[in-house]
């Protein structure tokens, strides 16, 4: 097989058959295929596009392309979540105990990552002690007790789809539908997930900007997980502003702990309640999802879920008396408010404005050897539909700086004013099964 | 300007400006830009195409990434000529002695190149002490003097181009129109030509298998030549079947000579007075085409064409007497005929299969380091539309090695011979002014 013949065959628009899939990635993951014969497929795919079939074979031959985590001594059916990514996108830190509270297994490997804020990981050490540095076997031990761990990515998943996702990012061919989402799916895939269910967030703040785009992704990626055995469903959630109200590490595992406590933000709560509900119906701890929903809403009432996350901080050596006081999570030392100008409607909320202004207070690693400040982000007083009179607070930048002037416009200009009333966008635009 | 974006711009189908198009030829021939950013740049040209300009852009961007050649000291207009390539092709070789005995100066760089047999040079160098090593001064005073020299390709021209078409071959972008008619316009370009002949093969022996793909690429170097203020024509010749009677080296040589006595065969002659023609036209030694073909006739039968050869051949060392008794060229130890197995007409004659041959009996390099046989090759005695006896010699072979039956039956099986007369091709299809 001559790899020139492979991106031909792809440029004209015919189907790779599972051969020459295996034999491109097991090539390129062993260095044999040279870095610009992928990036020419790459594009070749990016105009002529995979059918089902050879995405499902590209996710898995990715799979193999390294370790796959064993979860089988995990009893239960293990429910990943994953979300195509946002500002101020909190949901795995609430949604992780709400879950684990109804018996759901979540065996989570997580990353720290490039972005406005760090990932899970970063967000989670905002607790004092905790640490994602487990063995396999503790981390399966925990899951089975507390029926939640989080663990950081040792092991070397999926390596052909970290190499051609660096590739891609210089050449031009992130924005196609196959290689989004056989790369989403070979590492949830990877990490033993046995269901999937999927975020896909879209709009200003989102990757995909169109509910179109958002859908063909979602269809694509559940239609993998379903030809890989793995029952996949997907939610379309808005991202034309940030989730939430806060914006930086602790500052989200303060909102992610009201949020279990009932006091969280409504978008928040409505999101968990969607993808939880999913999760624990994909799992088999629910007859319906309504009867999914009310358990999750039972679990916050009763507190369930709050107890479900100290015994998870405490058993990875966190300290669970953060739960009862935030205010022992890290605290920045500046409270700069940034007040509204005029009065009027919050029409937008451009999210990755505010996503910049929290990378630049040091919420976020702007490269991979950046170091963060977990005290550090944004915390919104008004939302996309609010009424604010001139002079009132719109955000609080909490920052370790004096120097503030700059993310202070930033933000400033985020936020979109009108004299009329506002409609608003539903958080929830579809769901793909 | 980063290189992704331009990447991105062209996938997305914009034009590049002039200063993208100068960063990217720039960057790639100083290594600055990776090959794999390239290789995926190509993969979007293949499927969005560059316009004129772009083209245009391409083109003297190639030119100014290396050395170019000044023959503004050899009086009168230049005009070089271009083959896309085909078996058998020994056009040049007639062609120069004939326009240059019309006072048409002829200064060309050759290469030597893979492929069935040599290249121009290779052929040339059949003339037992013939050599293209001249300095440049020796050069441009041949040509004011004989009006013909051919050099080998010593000067760094076009840089660029050498490296883009190697990383193409290799990356399934080498069938892309803006791709290749860039390449070949901006070697003719820095090789110092003021008009430019282009004969574009169409056929099964040629890269371009259909006269419209021919026709997009005649057009498209026509138009980067008037752009860039180059004189510029181009023939859509047929390659169906070989050229001429001949593929081989010395064998070659042979058949320019007969053609330039007014004993070559038909096709060859043809292609010659048209090709010649337009030369003779572009340089402003004919009132019209008409009286440029009756001109290069008249070389042919007063005998300056031959006189032509000889001088120039003598003064690059070559013996001329070759010119007089042709067995002086390098003779084969073996003549095998290839007989035809049933009675016929000619329909078909696989050029590429004529051209595999050849180089099985060594008249072709496979590789760059190979050595080539110039006395070896094949000799056709039936054309397309030629009535054969069963037990009539199809061909002949002039081979060196003893053992020539895969030759033999590559050979047979590239003639199809039905029992109706056939229809001819005509040779010439085209002209793009």
């Amino acid at each position: 097989m001559r790899m020139v013949d492979l991106i031909e065959k792809k440029r004209d628009g015919q189907a790779l058959t599972d051969e020459e899939i295996n034999f491109i990635i097991q090539g390129y993951t062993k260095d044999e295929i040279p870095d610009y014969q992928i990036s020419a497929l790459a594009m070749a795919i990016y105009f002529q596009d995979m059918n089902a079939k050879e995405r499902a074979r590209l996710t898995m031959a990715m799979v193999e392309s390294g370790d796959q985590l064993d979860l089988s001594s995990i009893e239960g059916i293990k429910v990943d979540k994953h979300s195509t990514g946002g500002v101020g996108d909190k949901t795995t830190i609430a949604l992780a105990p709400l879950v684990a509270a109804l018996g759901v297994p979540v065996a989570k490997m997580s990353g720290r990552g490039l972005g406005h804020t760090g990932g899970t990981i970063d967000k989670l050490e905002s607790v004092p002690g905790f640490s994602v540095e487990l063995t396999t076997n503790d981390f399966i031990q925990q899951v089975n007790q507390h029926k939640l761990a989080v663990v950081g990515q040792t092991a070397n998943l999926t390596p052909a789809d970290k190499k051609l996702y660096g590739l891609r990012d210089v050449t031009g061919t992130v924005n196609s539908i196959p290689l989004i989402a056989s790369s989403v799916m070979s590492k949830k895939i990877a990490s033993g997930a046995d269901a999937i269910v999927l975020d896909v967030k879209v709009g200003s703040g989102a990757f995909m900007k169109e509910v179109d785009q958002a859908n063909e992704l979602a269809t694509a990626m559940v239609e993998i997980g379903k030809k890989l055995g793995r029952q996949t469903v997907a939610i379309i959630s808005d991202m034309n502003q940030p989730l939430g109200r806060t914006v930086g590490n602790a500052l989200e595992i303060r909102e992610a702990i009201e949020l279990l406590k009932g006091e969280g933000p409504k978008d928040l709560h409505e999101l968990c309640l969607e993808l939880g509900s999913q999760m624990v119906y994909l799992a088999g701890k629910a007859k319906d999802l309504a009867d999914a929903k009310k358990q999750i809403q039972s679990v916050i009432e009763n507190g369930k879920a709050i107890e479900s996350l100290k015994n998870f901080l405490e058993a990875q050596g966190g300290d669970p008396s953060v739960v009862d006081d935030t205010n022992k999570l890290p605290q920045a030392k500046h409270l700069v408010e940034v007040l509204a100008e005029k009065s009027g409607y919050v029409e937008k909320i451009t999210a990755d404005k505010i996503g910049t202004a929290a990378m630049k207070l040091g919420a976020g690693r702007a490269t991979k050897d950046s170091s963060i400040d977990l005290a550090v982000g944004i915390e919104l007083h008004k939302k996309i539909g609010d009424y604010v009179e001139a002079g009132q607070a719109l955000a609080t930048l909490h920052s370790n700086n004096e120097q503030v002037e700059e993310v202070k416009s930033i933000v400033k200009e985020a936020y979109t004013m009108i004299n009329d009333k506002v409609e608003q966008n539903p958080l929830i635009y579809d769901t793909i099964h």
